[in-house]
C-alpha cells in the first residue's frame, strides 16, 4: 500500500485517517464516455471488450484521465464465472445478458465445474496485471465479482428477471440443491477474487445486485450466508497490507446490521438508504460507500454540488466514507456532470477530516 | 360497520380484537382466474373492463366466490385520475400503461384540472355502488387510489419507467413546479377517495408503488408529504364508524416510522420487510398488512402453509395484522395455491387472538 501515490480510498475503507473523502463511481468505465463507445465499437461486442485485456485495460483507465477518481475498477462483467462454468454468456442489444445453456435440472447443478481462474478466466487476470502496470501505482485497482446469489439468479433464470420465479421456485422446492449450487458459487467466487488479488487487485467488491428481492429470512440463508463464506475464504492479508473488501446488496438497506457482521470492511449503500442513519446503525464495524442517486447526475452542476455537500454532511466527521453513486452511472449522463460531482467531493470533504487527522 | 356479517378486516385495521387474522390479496381480481380472463375478453380491453361498472363489479366479486377473503377490493386502475385529467390512458399488450398526452411542460402542469369524481370518474363511483349492493354486507369493500407521487411518475414519464429520469429531473430542476403538480394530485386523490367513501367504500388504500425509488429525503418531501395531505383531507369519520385507511409504499421498509406518523391506520409491507421487526418499530401506532412473497405462491401448498405460519408467528399475538401478499399476485399462479394460503391464514391464526379477546 505504501507504494501508492494515492491510497486515500484504501485508508477510508479501513477507517484510517484521510485528508479528504475519496470518490469513484460504479460503471465509471462505460457508455457515458465517448472514448469508451469508440473502443467498444472497435471490440465489436461487449464480451469482446471484456475478454481482450488490452482493450479492457484501456477503458478501465479512460475515466481516470478525465476525472480525479481515487480508485480504478477492473472493467469486466459480473457474469464471467458462470460463463467459465460453460453456460454460454451472450449479450443481445437492449436486452441485457443471457445464457445459452442456463441451469434447468438438478443434474445441471451437479455437473457444474469450479473454474480455475488462471486458466478459464485468464483474460481477467491478464487485464488485472496489465491495468496494475499501466496505473503505475497512481491509485488502487478494485477487483470484483457478482455474489453467489446474484450469479445463481442469472444462471437459473437464463438472464435478467422481473419476478425471479425460476430461481425462487428452486429455492422453495429444492433448498438443498440450491445450497449445493450456492456452495459451488461461493468457492468459485472466492477463488476468482483471490486470483484477482494475486494478480494485483488492491481491494475487492462483491456485487449482490439481486439480494434485495428476497425476504429477510431468505436473504440471510441464501445470499448473505454465501457472501460471508466468500469473505472467510479471501486472502486479504492483515494490518497495513490488508486488502479491503466491500459488500453491496442493492435494496439491502434494511439489513445493514447483519451485513456489517460478515467481516467485510465496508458496505455499499444504495441511494434509498440514508447514510446518516446507516452510520449510526453499523457503528464502527464497517466503512460506508455511496450513495448519490445516479439520476441526480442529470441535474445541473449546482444541484449536484448541493447533493454532494448534503451526503458528506450526513456522513459527518471522520474517516470511513467512500463517495460513490448508489448504483451504476446511467449511459447518457453528461461527463461534465461527473466532473462536478468528483470535484465537489474533493472540495467540500476536507473539513470532515480535520479532527480525525489530529488524533 | 355493525351491518357487516364479517367485519374482521376493518377491526384488524383499527387494532380492535378479532377472532382470527383477516386476509385478502392485492390484485385478487385478476388474470390468475380463468373466469376473470373470460370477462376481460368480453370487455375487449383492460380499460373497457375498468370503465364498465357491471363488468368491474363482476370481476371484483369473482375471487370471493372461490376463496374466503375477508375483504373485496374495487376493480380499477391506479391511473384513472390522470386519465380524467385528460392525459389519455391506454394499455398496450405486454408494455403496461401509457399516456398519449404526458406532461411535458410547466404549462401542462398549470392547466391540469382537478377532476370532479362524480362526473369525470362516475364509472368508478357507479362500480363502488354496484359492488356494495351485490356484496350484501358480506365483507367490506376497499376503495383505492395511486399516491400523488406515483401518479406523477406515470404522468411525466408517460408510462412505466426504469430510472425515473424525467420525473426526477423535473423534481431536481423545478421543485416548485413539482410541488404544484403534487398539490393538485393530493387534492384530486383526496376528492376521489372521499367520493369512493361516499359511494360506499368501507376502507381505503393508497398505493405508492414508486415511492421506494426516492432517496430518504426526497421520499419525505415528494411522496410521504402528499400521502399525509391526502390523509388529512379524507372523510373517514370517527370511532365505530371510522373508515380505516392504509398506506403502502413498495420499497419503503426503511421508512416505516415516518409512515406511521402520517395518520393512516395501517401500513402495507412489501415482502422484503420483516414483519416482526416492523411491528417493533411502529409500536401501537398502526396495524400492518402483508407480506408473503408473491412468488411463494408458485411453491407447493405445503410450503405455502409453512410460510403463512411463519408470517403469523412473526407478527405474533394480538390484533393489528391483515394478511396479504407483499405485492400483487402474479398472473400465472394456480388458484389452488391461493386457496392454500387463505385457508392456512384462517386455520392457523386464531391462536394469536385468544388473549386479545379476553382483554
Amino acid at each position: 500500500m505504501s507504494l501508492l501515490k494515492n491510497d486515500t480510498f484504501l485508508r477510508a475503507l479501513l477507517k484510517q485517517p484521510v485528508d479528504y473523502t475519496p470518490v469513484w463511481m460504479m460503471r465509471q468505465a462505460g457508455r457515458y464516455l465517448p472514448e469508451y463507445r469508440k473502443v467498444r465499437e472497435q471490440a465489436g461486442s461487449f464480451l469482446g471488450l471484456c475478454t481482450n485485456p488490452e482493450l479492457a485495460c484501456e477503458v478501465t483507465l479512460q475515466p481516470l484521465r478525465r476525472f480525479d477518481f481515487d480508485a480504478a475498477i477492473l472493467f469486466s462483467d459480473i457474469l464471467t464465472i458462470p460463463d467459465a462454468m460453460g453456460l454460454g454468456l451472450c449479450f443481445t442489444e437492449g436486452e441485457g445478458p443471457k445464457f445459452t445453456d442456463p441451469i434447468k435440472t438438478i443434474a445441471d447443478i451437479e455437473r457444474l465445474p469450479i473454474p480455475d481462474p488462471e486458466s478459464e478466466l485468464r483474460y481477467v487476470m491478464d487485464a488485472v496485471r496489465l491495468i496494475r502496470k499501466e496505473l503505475q501505482d497512481s491509485v488502487p485497482l478494485i477487483g470484483f465479482s457478482g455474489s453467489p446469489w446474484t450469479l445463481a439468479t442469472y444462471m437459473i433464470e437464463g438472464g435478467s428477471s422481473k419476478s425471479f420465479q425460476k430461481v425462487k421456485s428452486l429455492m422453495y422446492a429444492q433448498p438443498k440443491h440450491m445450497h449445493v449450487l450456492l456452495e459451488k458459487l461461493a468457492l468459485s467466487v472466492a477463488f476468482y477474487l483471490n486470483a484477482q488479488i494475486a494478480a494485483g487487485a488492491q481491494a475487492v467488491m462483491l456485487f449482490d445486485t439481486w439480494g434485495g428481492m428476497l425476504t429477510t429470512e431468505d436473504y440471510r440463508e441464501f445470499s448473505l450466508n454465501y457472501a460471508q463464506q466468500v469473505r472467510s475464504l479471501l486472502n486479504v492479508g492483515a494490518d497495513d497490507n490488508k486488502i479491503p473488501s466491500i459488500l453491496f446488496t442493492k435494496g439491502g438497506g434494511q439489513w445493514l446490521e447483519a451485513m456489517a457482521d460478515t467481516g467485510y470492511d465496508a458496505l455499499g449503500l444504495d441511494w434509498q438508504t440514508d447514510i446518516q442513519s446507516a452510520r449510526a446503525r453499523v457503528g464502527e464495524k464497517v466503512a460506508l460507500q455511496g450513495n448519490m442517486d445516479p439520476v441526480a447526475l442529470y441535474a445541473q452542476p449546482d444541484y449536484i454540488e448541493d447533493k454532494v455537500k448534503s451526503i458528506l454532511a450526513n456522513y459527518g466527521q471522520g474517516s470511513g466514507h467512500v463517495f460513490n453513486l448508489g448504483h451504476g452511472i446511467l449511459p447518457d449522463i453528461n461527463p461534465d456532470h461527473v466532473k462536478a460531482m468528483v470535484d465537489a467531493v474533493h472540495r467540500y470533504s476536507p473539513v470532515y477530516h480535520r479532527f480525525s487527522n489530529s488524533d
